[in-house]
């Protein structure tokens, strides 16, 4: 298996590792910054490219890793290679690959990437697409060289994946932002929340949250919320995400 | 250490096993249903009491889990007894306790406790606070049982701490619960999240939120921020909180 990664990021990195070590052939990455290029080449034994004239056009994957505004103009240079083209995008669709390579598709791992913490992937989801069937085959076989969870989705539920992993996520993560915010303003250290966190994630993993919902709004104690909103008078932006999310949770109880 | 517990619900019941399984005697459970009583009284092997006056006057430690609001109801009733009198609450302060027992105090165990589910009270930071040292003292023996994670907090502490609490371990399950209303409007499976959830909480585990923000909103990628609104014009609300959460990401990031 020969592949050529398009990008250097945060999603490049983690896959591109991952495949070396499965034993694939990370034949070149492509990175318009020539330095990020060698970085991710160096990690994987690659060779480094950032001019189009040098891509390898016999590779049998080309695997996409660009920002989803940047993912349309690196195609247009990738309609005369002879493998499969795929972008890792969830919120993109198949057709910007459109006349790509010997057929084109769609491996978008649901997870969340930072550069400096590894994660293991043998769990992460792939959600897979193809331009046909053969694609679709080819494309299942690449993904299961590093996951065992590969489902195949198409391009509208993959959105609606990302919006769902947006609200999971993206906005979780920036919950735990604020609180951390609320603890410093109060000299207080944000490891007194790990072990909630942690908690919190594990028993969505066995229960539906709703049926695990805690905490005063799911309890309507109007007291604890407008003693939790007086403490917020002084950050209006927090008062009114508390406000919010609060109605949210008494309206999805009742 | 014998234990007297006033509640019987998901705190007391956690705590009273916990506090069982490292041999202490839970003498007695009080719940104004007797049959909540009996439940954990069983659980136990404690004796199951609903009236007052079956309450013995002779426990090393009252631990009071009733609601926020009844807390100072059941206060009035434990004037009379010899031992350490303890709130579970984290909303509520020490002073509803003043004039109960030989001393008072709070044990708030900051953790989300569900019945179904049990929980390693090992690593759960238990916020503790008296009315003098020698009640701390004691009250500290006491969360050592359970815990190796055991800090003195404020009163006012604490309610900041039960406040970042709220918006970290509630407020997050919410969110889980809306992508997971997302993922069955379109045939999807919650499963597929499950990961992503998980690495969430792990990230937060070794790195600051802020540190570690991933998403649209954090990119300021307004087309998959209007795309995504757009895919949630049939839910106002899950949009109007879309809205204000990335909002509240570009603004912390800036």
């Amino acid at each position: 298996m020969k592949i050529v990664f398009i990008g250097s990021g945060n999603v490049a990195t983690h896959l591109a590792i991952a495949f070396k070590a499965m034993g694939a052939d990370i034949a070149q990455v492509w990175s318009k910054d020539s330095r990020n290029a060698e970085l991710l080449a160096a990690l994987s034994k690659a060779e480094p490219i950032s001019k189009w004239e040098h891509l390898d056009l016999h590779a049998d994957c080309y695997i996409i890793c660009v920002k989803d505004d940047a993912i349309q103009d690196v195609a247009v240079q990738l309609s005369e290679v002879n493998g499969i083209v795929v972008h890792t995008a969830g919120a993109v669709s198949l057709e910007v690959l459109h006349g790509c390579g010997s057929g084109h598709g769609v491996l978008y791992p649901l997870q969340t990437f930072s550069k400096s913490k590894s994660v293991d992937l043998k769990s992460v989801p792939f959600c897979i697409e193809g331009d046909r069937q053969e694609t679709l085959e080819t494309i299942s076989a690449i993904a299961h060289l590093l996951s065992a969870n590969v489902t195949e989705v198409s391009s509208e539920q993959r959105k609606i994946l990302h919006l769902a992993a947006v609200f999971a996520c993206n906005f979780s993560n920036h919950l735990y932002h604020i609180s951390n915010e609320l603890l410093k303003q109060h000299h207080l250290t944000f490891d007194l929340l790990k072990p909630l966190i942690l908690e919190t994630a594990f028993k969505v993993q066995s229960a539906l949250p709703l049926e695990v919902q805690t905490g005063p709004a799911v309890r309507n104690d109007s007291n604890t919320m407008e003693e939790h909103l007086a403490l917020l008078a002084d950050t209006p932006e927090m008062q009114l995400i508390y406000q919010m999310l609060s109605n949210s949770i008494i309206r999805s109880t009742q």
